[in-house]
């Protein structure tokens, strides 16, 4: 995982997911990456962006849109991802779909 | 900081800041926490997430306007921290707003 994604000009799609894991890993770290490598050859996909602390980890995909997002979340190895999500990994979590209007990128 | 943000029913409005900080703390954490207090001070401020690792920190802020979003942009304690942030806190971040369109919540 690199840093901030590198967009182009919107108008584009962001899914924000907010989630607070359960305790442990089982299994998470490797499902994680492996989603994220998958996300990025789908169709769509603009770039991703993923921080963790021990409160909160915030995944912001983004995606050119709405059709490239739906056909995402019905990938088959990503349904069986949620599913685990669901029953293993998560305690509570929000999914958000936006609309980006505008951005600005700042470079040291 | 809490974990992910009860948020009203869409539309409103998502400000996504996802940032690559320089080494050190210089001040950084006590700015960040003033910050999040005066924004959930601010009109039309509906909540906040935040999460940060070795690599990137995101913080999602939300808003029911893009009137809100403006003003918080131009409280003056703010601006002093955006600068701040250029010069001494970020390697470099991308700055994005979005309107939110849908969401979901999960909790065990």
């Amino acid at each position: 995982m690199s840093g901030y994604a590198i967009t182009p000009e919107p108008p584009y799609y962001a899914v924000i997911f907010s989630s607070q894991r359960t305790e442990g890993n089982n299994g998470y770290g490797e499902m994680a990456d492996k989603m994220v490598e998958l996300a990025s050859k789908q169709k769509g996909f603009l770039g991703v962006e993923s921080a963790r602390d021990d409160v909160l980890g915030i995944t912001v995909s983004y995606w050119d849109s709405l059709e490239s997002i739906k056909n995402w979340k019905e990938n088959a190895a990503h349904i069986v991802a949620q599913e685990k999500g669901k029953s293993i990994w998560y305690q509570g979590f929000a999914l958000r779909v936006s609309k980006v209007e505008r951005q600005n990128f700042f470079e040291m």
